[in-house]
């Protein structure tokens, strides 16, 4: 399970032909298979669903990787899910902007603004929107202990409250900010299937099928996978 | 472990001597020990962190609630842990507003101003303002398989996002939107220490501390919990 799978990322690049800025990417920095599985999983499926174009995790969460895979095959994306060993590389390596998530860092509502114009394109894009001169986004989420030199290498260490809680909470939150809740109504393509949001029920449909008749029954444990 | 302690939540009704409206009370629904160990813990301590005033466990997440009042001792309160195995009754009693998050709900952003204004006080007092008619609030957070009942109760079902992910992430971004970002400011009482928001640093203070004189190195993986 531990293959360095590109993925949907690459797929969705060679689709599009060029490469293009703007990117927004989550690393999960460290992971204790075990323990930490749950955890990576669902730090993946927040990224995908918050928003972000591609999750990076680490070589040892091949397992991790599959549930979100299997999630985006199943729910649309598109999303890139990469198993990658080299984290320190990646984040030394990064040529766009760094946000290390850490409760020790400056308050979210103080930096958020300052970090959406850093990766602003001249032209005015919102961060999320591809191409122009863009700058990529990459959000360090920490497992383990994370090294001092990521603190250093970070453009921004940013504490969604300076309160010990979780890693994957603090994601959401900062995502769902930095997209100025945009995130939310995006549209999935590739899905087999799609929620139809009612006030009782749980209905889910043929992602294709517009209407209601004809519906499915899903796995109501389907949030905390 | 299993006892059930009522906690910060009922000392903090003594000393303030009479029963406030407008509480805010976060309930984990069901919890299978060794498994969602982490998620327990991780649903308690981003209830705490983002404004609510208490959470309410199964009572065989013992190892959680002593992880989250741990957490409150030492970074402060008030919030409240409870230990109760009435879940269904909890949920079918309660006298003021049911919120459940699942993916199959009415998406947040269509339905955040409803639950705000069905919760506020006659006099605009806003959600989380103690007090006068305010309703209180309680936020049904799944972990096992939800009975259908609870989805027939709540007053509002609600998808942050209509995708699987994770119910850590959906409380966080819930309780944010609720609160409109206000619980970022809160202020923290009876605290042992203090993170100090900085750009580049891991520095703790004792909670009494204004200066940045007195510093402690904590451990780097608090929020991981």
């Amino acid at each position: 399970m531990n293959e360095t799978r590109e993925g949907d990322g690459e797929t969705r690049e060679a689709d599009e032909g060029t490469r293009e800025t703007g990117e927004v990417v989550v690393l999960r920095y460290g992971h204790r298979p075990g323990r930490d599985d749950r955890m990576t999983t669902h730090v993946g499926l927040t990224a995908r669903a918050f928003g972000a174009d591609r999750v990076i995790l680490p070589d040892n969460a091949g397992q991790s990787a599959e549930t979100v895979r299997g999630v985006t095959d199943r729910f649309g994306g598109p999303f890139g899910v990469e198993l990658r060993e080299d984290q320190k590389a990646i984040v030394r390596n990064w040529e766009g902007v760094v946000v290390h998530l850490t409760m020790y860092g400056e308050r979210i509502q103080d930096v958020e603004g300052e970090i959406r114009a850093a990766v602003r394109a001249d032209d005015g894009r919102a961060v999320g929107d591809r191409g122009g001169d863009a700058r990529d986004l990459l959000v360090v989420v920490g497992g383990e202990k994370v090294p001092w030199a990521l603190y250093e290498r970070a453009d921004f260490n940013v504490g969604v409250t300076n309160q010990p809680h979780s890693e994957v909470a603090g994601l959401a939150v900062f995502l769902d900010r930095l997209f100025e809740g945009e995130e939310l109504d995006r549209e999935w393509v590739d899905a087999d299937r799609r929620v139809v949001p009612e006030a009782t029920g749980k209905t889910v449909v043929d992602a294709d099928d517009r209407g209601r008749g004809d519906t499915e029954r899903d796995d109501g444990d389907a949030e905390s996978t």
